[in-house]
């Protein structure tokens, strides 16, 4: 049954696919083995076990299913939305085991990778970084430039992070949670470069229903459920006292982000109703404000300030922002990224710097707000020049992107034989 | 861009929230810290603590994602369902938290709240409590009714809890899980008083369809599987026998539930067929009964027989008492929450009676069947009565609820604006 | 109110519920205990149960939601699927209690049967083997003849594991992984008997669309996201090493698996499409194949080799002998659990063959390969002699299956007195 000839991905998808998959499963081959049984025999670790297996899956379900049912909010790119979303992470984690080896290796003196929850979840970690990038691009992108983005992406988060750590010494704990800020303005610069004219001022499909907006809150409640998971995963459990605050601050800062988030929806919208999606993005950025902050937030009130502040502005940012961008700079963002990720972030890191100047003596301080004023510039310059340099590259035609019309529309990837029309 | 004038929410949902969220903050600053990392550095509280994170995030996802989805089961009610549970269960833990903490103290001698896993998941328990009165005027009622509610039923309950502990020592073990009982008699209350007569004989909007009944389903599966968790929630690890003996209890219990609130559905339908909201509401009247009765369950068949018989009367009362209800008393039950949780706790109340008495001597067993009735009492008197007040105060007409066409409808407080309408 | 006549299952399905829960109830008086509290006073167990319950909860929510929606994909049967799921799984689990502690005794020289963690979780997976030959039959058969299809399937998965416990002396490890191939053919015999003439050659509501397949996508990924638990639930947690490299190995495998079912959806089409229902079921067969060969798995490349070649095989099945079974042999697989989980599961005894054989000198591995090839041969046989008798059992007309027009549709055993009808 030889099929007919079709300017489609039927190629290029499991050809970059294969090829990748190749690579991965050599490299594991060479490097990758899974931690021995006599290494993980001490007392300590046992116990570190029980609980990092718990926190992992924690993260786990945000990364597979949270971000891939928030990402189901457009009311035909469903399937596109979760789908591609397990794909690019399924591969992004791959690379990122590779990545972290060896570049941050666990082990000095040793060139071989392991496999361990710790680095499957700061693998995990890296995926979110693509993920978040992802979001800024969806819909306007096929399958193959959203791989092909992911690994650049991941490559990159990794490289900024190694620099952060040998160049500045920066503590893991608080560079990894940049990716939120890297990833948004990865994410926002490639949309910048594939601009399109056809998608403006609205794409006939770049809508919301009332299915896919409850799809949406799936997504978006198991982000929200578990994020006190996802920004304290990384703290040792050996400061438990550290891992505790983390937990609590995160999930009073993201109570009363989502309470402020509708209010201020309801607030700003002309004829006094909520915007679901609005909410659903807003909501969340108490989590990254927070995670950014964590290191430097003692007491519960100032957790849930932090969780005010984001709030506010990234919903804000949503009624005012977003379509600001599109006409002013050209710059499309599906999911907002820049209100969630990228603002919340640089506010949970001014967060950090006035807590941490406030509680220190004024020479520390100082030495302080210059180390951390140049890890914010480090990741901003990175992830913009990486990102312009990766829309230039995925701009060429060779990668077939979809036709304007067929932006934020399933059709283009997905087979529906049987679909039944609502007629 | 000044809005046009629009008699709704606009300013008084915002001035609430951001009254509640302030007095709220302000509180946390001069009373409530983060355990300090000192107070847990034993090594029993360690293991506490993993077992705890687990299970405070089970209970965590049943408020938030299994109430917030079984309340989606209106076809135009989605949004409001899933979104208004999270604003009310948000604002609702914050409050407990504080009243919990000047009422039920965890420690003597001290003015100070501190916010560890304990005082949330106690926390969780009151939101619940306010969901579950939720349920009785969903889709009747606008967010600032809701969650003017939320706040006088959170301080019933956490005052009831206080006099059943002084006056009359309750377990608070024991007295917690009332909280189906309280919230389902202050809901139904405050449904009473509120009655309208436009929603009478059916509300056209009051319906379920395909879609609506699975995403129901979903909340209900994250209630039902969950629901071990929740009832052993407050046992102490030190009492691992009963904590394990309330796990499988509840497990087996919900098991016989869901297979009989099937069957009877089928059994007393014209039609011969299951009508899916019983089975949503009635599987889980298994879950109350043994929440109550817990601490006197030991055997196994004892829990499935308590399961049994709440699912009868449970999935009975859906055939026969929620229309009986709407017409004789006037008093509309949104999610029947009468049949779910009132009168399954109220059977669980009544087999811990029966348990504890035939285990005991005839003395004690007189003795602490007053305690119990008097319990019992308390709690439905106090229900009762604060829920008449709740009642009369949201009737004011100053709280603008939505009009009789715009109940169970979304379109009141949700933006739209790339509404697909399905054609 | 006297019901009208109705030639439903009115009468038949409660009758079946309430005669099996009685039963079930009283077989549990006399011989079913919650385990004692002295029982598990030892330092050991305590840890043990604190991972135990977190893994049971995974498998827990595998067995409910996972299947549960993964079976909402059919675009009128959602409420069937994830109900009558809740329904079979739920009996299962009482029946599967029961079963185990009478043939597989965790005590030797007690007649007594404990209810623990380790029980629960064994009977879960005997019920996630009646889910799976459920698959096969989906549609075309109504909750009367799934009841009694599951508790035949639950006798003959827990006789299978006696003789190759008593007789073969097989490890419960390896044993209990061989649900999928048990379950599948017993499955698809009972389709295959079963066999109706007017589903050919496609029936009208064998359709899937946009909504069910978003449903279905959430049940997919928590199978998808928690089979590491799955895989190592068994595994005892002494030994540490096999149950992080069998949840590495699931991990790596499962996300090769997604990779490699889109592509081969997609390479195979002829449009260059990928469809959603392949991708959904055949990423699931990489973590089907390494349960299988798990405990001969010692590297991540393998692993993934192994992901790699499973949803290899499994996509290609959906593609092209899925409807070739319809034809050839008249057997109709509503889910294609002989894709997902017969074939992988094949492939992966295939390969636990192949790595034992190896790694070991030739005379050893010459006694272990007939060993294997016995243990395959009996389940396979078992299978297939039980499925046939089952299905001649259920075409029996006085369980009244539903005429062939009512396939694949909820109206047939679901209320739906207020649905509104999308015009």
């Amino acid at each position: 049954m030889p099929p007919q000839y079709s300017p489609s991905l039927r190629l290029s998808l499991p050809l970059v696919a294969f090829l990748l998959e190749t690579i991965f499963i050599l490299l594991f081959v060479f490097f990758v083995k899974i931690e021995h049984h006599e290494q993980v025999h001490t007392k300590f670790d046992k116990k570190t076990f029980i609980r990092s297996y718990a926190e992992f899956q924690d993260v786990h379900v945000m990364i597979f299913m949270g971000f891939g049912f928030l990402a189901t909010f457009l009311v035909r790119y469903g399937f596109s939305g979760s789908g591609f979303n397990m794909l690019v992470a399924a591969m992004s984690i791959q690379w990122a085991i590779l990545m972290n080896g060896f570049l941050l290796p666990q082990r000095h003196h040793s060139r071989e990778i392991y496999v361990n929850l710790k680095s499957l979840i700061e693998a995990e970690l890296c995926a979110a970084s693509a993920l978040v990038a992802m979001g800024a691009v969806h819909g306007k992108t096929n399958p193959v430039q959203l791989q092909l983005m992911a690994m650049v992406e991941v490559t990159g988060f990794v490289v900024s992070q190694w620099i952060l750590r040998t160049l500045l010494h920066a503590d893991p704990l608080y560079s990894f949670m940049l990716l939120h800020i890297f990833g948004a303005l990865f994410g926002v610069m490639v949309s910048w470069v594939l601009h399109r004219e056809g998608i403006k001022p609205q794409h006939e499909k770049e809508k919301t229903d009332h299915r896919s907006g409850l799809f949406a809150m799936l997504g978006m409640l198991f982000l929200w459920m578990f994020w006190p998971s996802f920004n304290s995963t990384l703290v040792h459990h050996r400061e438990r006292g550290l891992k505790l605050t983390v937990i609590y601050g995160t999930y009073l800062s993201l109570a009363v982000s989502v309470v402020i988030a509708m209010s201020i929806s309801m607030l700003f919208s002309s004829k006094g109703k909520i915007n679901m999606m609005h909410v659903q993005s807003s909501a969340l950025s108490g989590g990254v404000a927070i995670g950014v902050a964590m290191t430097a937030v003692h007491a519960p009130w100032v957790a849930m300030t932090i969780g005010f502040c984001a709030a506010l502005l990234s919903t804000l940012g949503f009624r005012y922002m977003k379509g600001h961008m599109l006409f002013a700079f050209e710059c499309h963002d599906t999911c907002g990224v820049i209100n969630v990720h990228a603002i919340p972030g640089i506010l949970g890191w001014l967060a950090h710097l006035l807590l941490q100047m406030t509680s220190t003596e004024s020479t520390i301080a100082m030495q302080f707000a210059v180390h951390h004023i140049f890890v914010l510039l480090i990741t901003v310059c990175m992830s913009m020049v990486m990102g312009t340099a990766t829309g230039l590259f995925l701009k060429w035609s060779f990668w077939r992107s979809q036709q304007d019309r067929k932006c934020f529309d399933d059709q283009a990837f997905w087979e529906f034989p049987n679909l039944v029309v609502q007629k």
